[in-house]
């Protein structure tokens, strides 16, 4: 039956060679030569692969994303403001949401990545279109890939007003979590800011997910309010800040308080491997018990023209601009694509273990680390234990 | 005959469809419905991709590669210090110079590299075995890929002594360039250093290629040091330096004097697009009128386990890198991987006209700045009017 399967000769996370037998979607048994889980069951020749947990985007954008359609050539201007401008005047001229965001998530679905983080853009203008939209995308492809939704005030929330009434609605039609984006820097009153949306929070049981690209001091300050908030409201290992730009750059004592402060609350940090500034000090946060997860940010959109879906090259990025060059630190920005994700985003059943969810990947590779340099096409993407993608079953028990 | 031609349907530089006719390795004619150069020339069906010209990798390390071999974790420590000396202590145990360099060629074919500028060590441990190895895998490489060497003081000059001379014999035996390395921060004597290998250069009608980590003010006075030696000898043209850091954090005024100087005596800049600091101002650069190459650096060496030989991809790196979104800003990055790279190199015939070498890359792709982010495999590379990798001729007129 769909669900059940039998992935011969592959490596768990680089190591011993195994077999895995999966029954309705979840791990069996791990070892040598087991038997299939049925008759009828799919067997997949592993070939002495790799095999890991399916990657994990903790930080998407699908509703914005331009793939798939004809080559546009980015219209914005250098600054966030210009960006945001750009997309409210340039969206109106594109397909739906839920082809673009289909479109997509194929792409994602074909790369391994089995759970996904979007956040998704509600304002005034455009209303819960966006939200309407992915929730669509997402049904389509319910047995591919996972989705949960934030609901996004990308245009600012106290500067546009309707916004918080949105993102309410947005939690009430199905978003998952509620968005901020960055409390001082754009909308103008962090206490407010932060008020209104762990309120929101805290009424639906719905968890927050605030953008902060505020910098040094001023975004410390405001890590400060979330880990307050989050204490107040008892959200612990709700809540996340997503690239927290601020903790690359604070003074060391500052940065101690607050990773300390952050494990404490289980607020876990996002980052997309940003191309400029400090990157994030992975093995420090992680040192101090804070989950760290990663994410694709936006691919191909009308902010920025780059990206693909492959979190293998995502952790890539993240490992190249960390200076990573040792195999345990190459394998730290693996993790944040994989087990760190579902850590931050407290996925049930995820991992390699008898009793997970088997959301599976196999790629060729000598290790973790070369797969990371070498980022190999995906040999089988399975998602609880159906076959997505990659190579079909060499052969029926 | 070898070197005749006819790719038929291709956009160069993603423009207006053409076909392409090569003879005796060069372009002889670009048009519509174009014959054939002869009844026995190879025929190639171009579908309407993208022509370009062969990728050109301006600073390489074919001797440190590790390419081809079983997967080795990284054992070096973060300086540049460490990493000189792990690099002493580990390389005898690896396979000959020329076996590794030799497969990491076959890479850089596949990509659609057509032209490589490779740093190869020198010193008095090694002596000049590494530039005898790569002597050895150029030759045999020689109808695929043409390889210029720079005799590379990588363990520095006047601290190791003898260097000085191999580096004499270095050009003897058939390099084109002497290197030189941190002339202030390694070496310790800028004056001497620079003194040394331009005298070498000026002896044997060399070239100087440096590598210039030294930062700020120090590394922009080393530059002055360069731009003198290069006015004084009459090697205009003729230089080249590598990495140069300190023009990414020079003030304003600084910056435009160190640039109209490297125009005037046309001192090209390499860069390998740093995974960290500023990236290099490649616009400024390109408006005073310097030319500015891309390289790869080293790649999966004792050094650092990333890179694959693909210029299209270290060219969407340092795109990113530069926050460059626009489409025009994107293709200064592509720019600097062929064109910018055959301007600072001094190649001969290089580029899509009439006339020009037939190193010739054909990816699929919309455009230019959509190649760069998507970066295809390469549908046809040809070096001299050889197909060297990819499609093989779908007909024979």
């Amino acid at each position: 039956m769909s669900g059940d399967l039998l992935v011969k000769d592959v490596r768990p996370m680089g190591g011993s060679v195994t077999d895995v037998r999966v029954r309705d979607g979840r791990i069996e048994a791990l070892g040598q030569r087991l038997e299939a889980p049925g008759d009828a069951a799919t067997v997949v020749e592993g070939r002495g692969e790799l095999l890991l947990p399916g990657f994990v985007d903790a930080h998407a954008h699908l509703d914005k994303t331009l793939w798939g359609l004809p080559w546009r050539p980015h219209s914005g201007g250098p600054t966030l403001a210009e960006l945001i401008r750009n997309e409210r005047r340039h969206r109106r001229e594109l397909p739906p949401v839920a082809q673009r965001a289909g479109n997509l998530l194929a792409a994602y679905v074909a790369a391994g990545v089995t759970h996904i983080r979007s956040h998704v853009d509600v304002d005034p203008e455009a209303g819960l279109a966006s939200i309407e939209g992915v929730l669509e995308a997402r049904e389509r492809f319910r047995d591919r890939v996972t989705v949960e939704i934030v609901a996004f005030p990308q245009s600012g929330m106290l500067v546009e007003p309707g916004t918080r009434e949105l993102l309410e609605a947005a939690v009430e039609a199905g978003a998952e979590c509620v968005g901020g984006l960055d409390p001082a820097g754009v909308d103008g009153d962090p206490v407010e800011h932060l008020d209104a949306i762990f309120g929101i929070a805290a009424r639906h049981g719905a968890g927050v997910d605030i953008h902060l690209h505020d910098c040094g001091e001023l975004g410390a300050w405001e890590v400060r309010l979330i880990v307050e908030r989050t204490r107040a409201l008892g959200l612990a290992g709700r809540v996340m800040i997503s690239h927290a730009f601020c903790l690359s750059i604070v003074a060391d004592g500052v940065f101690d308080e607050l990773a300390r402060d952050l494990a404490e609350q289980r607020i876990a940090v996002a980052t997309a491997a940003s191309p400029r500034g400090e990157p994030l000090p992975l093995r420090r946060l992680r040192d101090a018990g804070v989950a760290v997860c990663l994410g694709q940010d936006g691919i191909r959109d009308l902010w920025s023209p780059y990206g693909t879906g492959d979190m293998l090259e995502r952790a890539m990025l993240l490992a190249w601009r960390s200076s990573f060059r040792r195999d345990e630190d190459v394998e730290l920005a693996l993790e944040t694509a994989t087990i760190g994700g579902a850590r931050a985003l407290g996925l049930e059943g995820y991992g390699l273990d008898v009793g997970c969810h088997a959301d599976l990947v196999v790629l060729p590779g000598e290790g973790l680390a070369e797969a990371v340099v070498s980022r190999p096409p995906r040999s089988l993407v399975v998602k609880r234990g159906r076959i997505v993608a990659g190579r079909r079953a060499s052969t029926v028990a």
